[in-house]
C-alpha cells in the first residue's frame, strides 16, 4: 500500500447537527436524514459525523430554512414549499399543482437545470440545496361525504396547506393548516370535512379511515413532491472537498431510496385500508379542470409580480410540457395496458 | 483536526478495471460506469480508481458476466437479460416483459427483496450485483409497414433479441439478433422488416427514422429496463469497508442519475424525430394482449422446470402484481388527467 496523501491524512473531525422538519412518526421521511448521516458516516472513516433531530428538537419544523440560513444548525431536511411565505418560487423545489411527477421532477433537477435554477433562489437565504426524497403522487385526502362535483366543494373545510389551500380556496373550499397530530380529532369533532395527508403507508397510521371513509385521488397538488436537504453555505465553504463529496453523492441515494421505500410500503397499506371498508373515487372531471384552470391563473399572475418566480417557471413549463408529450407514449402506454386492460 | 483514525491512514492504492458491455455511442449507459469512476475517486481521495473499458476494448460485450466472474476484470456494467443462455432467471435484473416500470424495479430491488434475490443467483456466477440505471420504458421500434392486428406479425423479420424475441417468436414474427451498427444496412437492403433498440434519444443516433417511418410503443418486453454493475465477489472482499462504501452509494447515483438522463432527453429527440415525418403508433390491442398470454405462457412453463426462476418469479409475480393495483390510483390518474385531459 502506498502513503496515503496529504490531504487524506489531514482530514478535520467534523461535527454537524441536521435540523429534520419532520416527526419521527413519518419514518420514511424522517429515515433519510438517519440515512445520509449514516452514509456519511461510513465515507469518511467515521470522521464526519451528522447527528439528526427530529422537527421540533432543535427548531420548530417550519422554521428550517431559517435556521440553516443562519448557522443554527449546519444543515436540514425541509420541504420548499414549507416556506412560500417567503417566496413562492420555492415550491417549484417540492412540489407544483398539476407539474411534474416524482421522475420528471429527477430529470428536472439532476439533467434538466432545476438544480442550478433552485440554489440561484435558495443562494438568497444563504442555503445550499439537494434533493432529498420523494414520496410518488399524494392521495387527495379522506372526505366525510363523497365529492360529485364542484358543488360539493363549496365551504367545505379542508385540511390543506399552501399552493394547494389557495387553489382550493379558489374552488370554493375553506383551506385549513393544521399539523398532523391534530387533524384526527378535528375530523372526529366535525370541525373539519376533509383532511389530505400524504398517501396510504403514512395515513394508515394517523388512523383517518375510521372516521372518513371516502379516500379521493389524486392529489394533484402533489405530483411528486421532493424534499430537500439544506446546507449552510458557509459551513459548506469549509467543508473539505472529500467530505463534499460524501454528503452530495449521500444526498443522492437518500433521495432514490425514499421514494423507492414509499412505492414498496404504499400498496399492501393500500390493500388494508381497502379491506377496512374505504371507498375509493377519483376526483369529479369538474373538479380536476376548474383546479387546473385556477392554478395556471395564479402562476401566471404570480410570475406577473415574482421575477424569481418568472425565471423559474417560463423554463419548467416548457420543460414540464416536453416531458408529458413524451411520458403520454411508451411509459403511458405501458402502465396504462398493465393496469386497466384486463 | 484529530488525528485520522489507523483504518484512514492504512487504506490502500487499488486500480479495478470495468468492463461495459456497452459502445461509448450509448453516451448515457456508458457514461453511468464514467459516473461512478470518477465518484469512486473523488470519495477515497483518489486512491481507489476504477478504470473503464467499453464493450469489445477489453472482453466482448456479452461476455462480462464470465469476465467478472472469473476476475479478468474486477467489475462490470452489463444487463442480466444478455445472459438468459446461463439461465432465464437473469432477465428478473434487467427486464421481464409486462412487468415492472423503471420506479417499480427501483422499489423491488431497494425496498421489495429484489437485490436480495438476484444476489443469492449471481452468486452461482462468482458475482455481486447493484443495479446500475435504467432507461424507462422503450420504444416498440422501426418498423416499415404499419401493423394493423396480429396478422402483420407472421413472417416480420425484425430484430429483437431476448425474451422480447421469444415472444415474437410466438406471435408469428421471426425475431433475428443483431448488434446496434449493424441494424441500419440490414433495414436498408430489407433483410429486416423492423427493429427495436431503446427509445428516441438513442435511436435518432442511428437513424433508423429516415428507413423506417412507423415508430411503435410501448416496448412491452422492456418497461423498465435495469442496467447492473457486477464485482468479483474475491475481489469485494479484499476491498476495505469504506471502499465498498464509496463504490455502493456510487451505484446508487449512477442508478438514479441515468434515468434523470433519458428522461431529460428522450422528450426533444421525440419531437425532432416527429419533425422529420415520423409516425407514432400504438401496438395494436389483440398484439399486446396476445403477447401478454404467451408472456405468461413462458414464465409459467419456465417455473416448472427452473427452480432458479421459480424462487424470484412467485414472489416477484406478486410484488408486480400489488404495485399494479397503487400505481393505478394516485399516480397513473394525475399522469393521465396531464397527458390526456384537455
Amino acid at each position: 500500500a502506498q502513503a496515503a496523501p496529504p490531504e487524506l491524512n489531514q482530514l478535520p473531525a467534523i461535527r454537524w447537527r441536521l435540523a429534520s422538519s419532520f416527526p419521527k412518526s413519518l419514518d420514511i421521511i424522517y429515515g433519510a436524514a438517519e440515512t445520509l448521516s449514516k452514509r456519511v458516516a461510513a465515507l469518511t472513516g467515521g470522521k464526519f459525523k451528522i447527528r439528526v433531530f427530529a422537527g421540533g428538537e432543535l427548531v420548530p419544523g417550519l422554521q428550517v430554512l431559517d435556521a440553516v440560513g443562519n448557522g443554527t444548525a449546519e444543515c436540514g431536511h425541509s420541504a420548499g414549499y414549507y416556506y412560500v411565505g417567503k417566496n413562492l418560487a420555492l415550491a417549484f423545489d417540492t412540489a407544483m399543482p398539476f407539474g411534474l411527477t416524482a421522475r420528471q421532477q429527477n430529470a428536472w433537477m439532476y439533467a434538466g437545470g432545476g438544480i442550478e435554477a433552485l440554489r440561484a433562489l435558495y443562494a438568497k437565504y444563504n442555503v445550499l440545496q439537494f434533493p432529498g426524497g420523494n414520496t410518488g403522487t399524494q392521495m387527495g385526502g379522506w372526505f366525510r361525504k363523497p365529492i360529485k362535483s364542484m358543488a360539493d366543494l363549496r365551504g367545505l373545510k379542508m385540511r390543506i396547506p399552501g399552493i394547494g389551500g389557495q387553489i382550493m380556496a379558489k374552488l370554493g373550499a375553506v383551506p385549513q393548516t393544521l399539523p398532523g397530530g391534530d387533524i384526527y380529532p378535528a375530523l372526529e369533532r366535525g370541525a373539519l370535512d376533509a383532511a389530505e395527508w400524504v398517501g396510504p403507508y403514512d395515513d394508515e397510521k394517523l388512523g383517518f379511515h375510521k372516521i372518513a371513509k371516502h379516500y379521493y385521488y389524486p392529489g394533484w397538488w402533489e405530483g411528486g413532491p421532493q424534499l430537500s436537504f439544506y446546507v449552510n453555505q458557509v459551513s459548506w465553504k469549509a467543508l473539505p472537498e472529500q467530505y463534499r463529496q460524501a454528503f452530495e453523492v449521500a444526498t443522492a441515494e437518500a433521495n432514490q431510496l425514499m421514494l423507492a421505500q414509499y412505492d414498496a410500503k404504499n400498496p399492501p397499506a393500500l390493500l388494508r385500508l381497502a379491506g377496512q371498508g374505504v371507498k375509493l373515487h377519483p376526483f369529479p372531471k369538474d373538479v380536476m379542470l376548474a383546479a387546473r384552470r385556477a392554478t395556471f391563473e395564479l402562476y401566471e399572475a404570480e410570475a406577473k409580480t415574482n421575477p424569481d418566480f418568472a425565471a423559474i417557471y417560463r423554463p419548467w413549463k416548457l420543460f414540464r410540457d416536453t416531458q408529458f408529450q413524451w411520458f403520454k407514449v411508451a411509459e403511458a402506454a405501458y402502465s396504462n395496458f398493465n393496469y386497466y386492460v384486463k
